[in-house]
């Protein structure tokens, strides 16, 4: 709608490719995998993390959390005795509403890296500009809810589309709820037609052992993925 | 963290400053009331707009629709016989995440301001950009969802602080959630001491008809609230 505002933006996502190429050469002499963990603002990725987390043991994991204010999500996950690092994105006014390559940059010297075979980046809680920056992972996987709706794969269609795996989460509300499970997957195959899913929910732990199982096997496959 | 960046976003928001004052004038000539309508993805404000509008007749309202891409919320609330305008956002990459004064301002003509008294702009799903933005709005109202948890005031406190009224929705999934109300409203008084409240469902329907009195009696005190 504003020729000077669409440079910037693309002046910005060509620095930020060039960034997450540098993290990804990075994370790649480490030997680790990496994954972008994505949703809008309470779909239950933190509750996802807690719950697959117990169990992984056998994998060494470290979480790298993004968050526009506060520390909340990082200390849920650090009880778990897993490394947690925290970027915070309020730099300006109201804060930035994503993580790009550059700030994952600035954390990497805070990132066990050595130590880890599986990183995991809990992005900000949004489902328009996470989708546009890349910062150097392997994988992405959404988090969706069935409180949503089923218009949302229609509504954000680059989030759904960019993603690897989509956990459909909260599937213990779907009793009291109008959400129609067959039309979000059309939806979702609409935009991203074959894209993997899982249901699950972080409060029952249905689904969780599945999308455990995926992150045990996914250093091993991930190349295949990228 | 990156000095260039964070000069753009403040020219950005004293460009959208001075464009969101010239809004304000234009629906100042015509004795338009706005509000500016936002919430996370999926909390709701379509829903309940279909409901609020209901009976509402007695005055003259008209939407604004903002979405990344597609026109299902406009479709949804054209079908009540309300004069919607709808702003898609993808002019980008992945599209922008928020609606600007800009974007609102390239609507005014498209607009039928000498007909109504009201204007609701329902702004993208988003709890960050969105709150960044003056649109020339009288009023901001957020939909927050019982699904969402109880700590988002804290995570996302610009978007709780900026608001003139939180319509608190999904209370019928009370009974299924762990959620805590006291704890989220204690929450909500941290970030904005007094900010008025009201505990909806747009499934059920409770609160609309005291949202449906709010927004009726809004013409006469918004400059009050401004």
């Amino acid at each position: 709608m504003h020729v000077k505002k669409v440079k910037v933006v693309t002046d910005a996502l060509n620095a930020n490719a060039t960034i997450a190429r540098a993290n990804r050469a990075d994370f790649d002499r480490a030997g680790v995998t990496v994954v972008n963990l994505m949703s809008a603002p309470g779909s239950g990725k933190t509750s996802l993390l807690e719950r697959v987390l117990i169990g992984l043991e056998d994998v060494s994991v470290g979480v790298l959390e993004g968050d526009v204010q506060g520390s909340f999500d990082a200390d849920r996950l650090a009880r778990l005795h897993v490394p947690v690092t925290q970027i915070n994105t309020d730099s300006g006014f109201g804060g930035e509403c994503h993580l790009d390559a550059n700030m994952v940059r600035s954390a990497i010297p805070s990132l066990p890296l050595d130590d880890i075979d599986l990183l995991i980046i809990e992005n900000v809680g949004n489902l328009v500009c996470p989708a546009e920056f890349r910062v150097g992972e392997d994988v992405r996987v959404m988090v969706a809810s069935v409180t949503e709706g089923e218009e949302k794969p229609l509504k954000y269609p680059l989030m759904f589309r960019t993603c690897d795996l989509i956990l459909i989460n909260k599937i213990d509300l779907l009793p009291h709820l109008d959400f129609d499970l067959d039309l979000f997957l059309r939806n979702l195959d609409t935009v991203h037609p074959g894209v993997p899913h899982m249901l699950a929910s972080a409060r029952t732990g249905e689904g969780v052992n599945e999308w455990r199982d995926w992150l045990k096997h996914l250093p091993s496959h991930a190349a295949a993925l990228r």
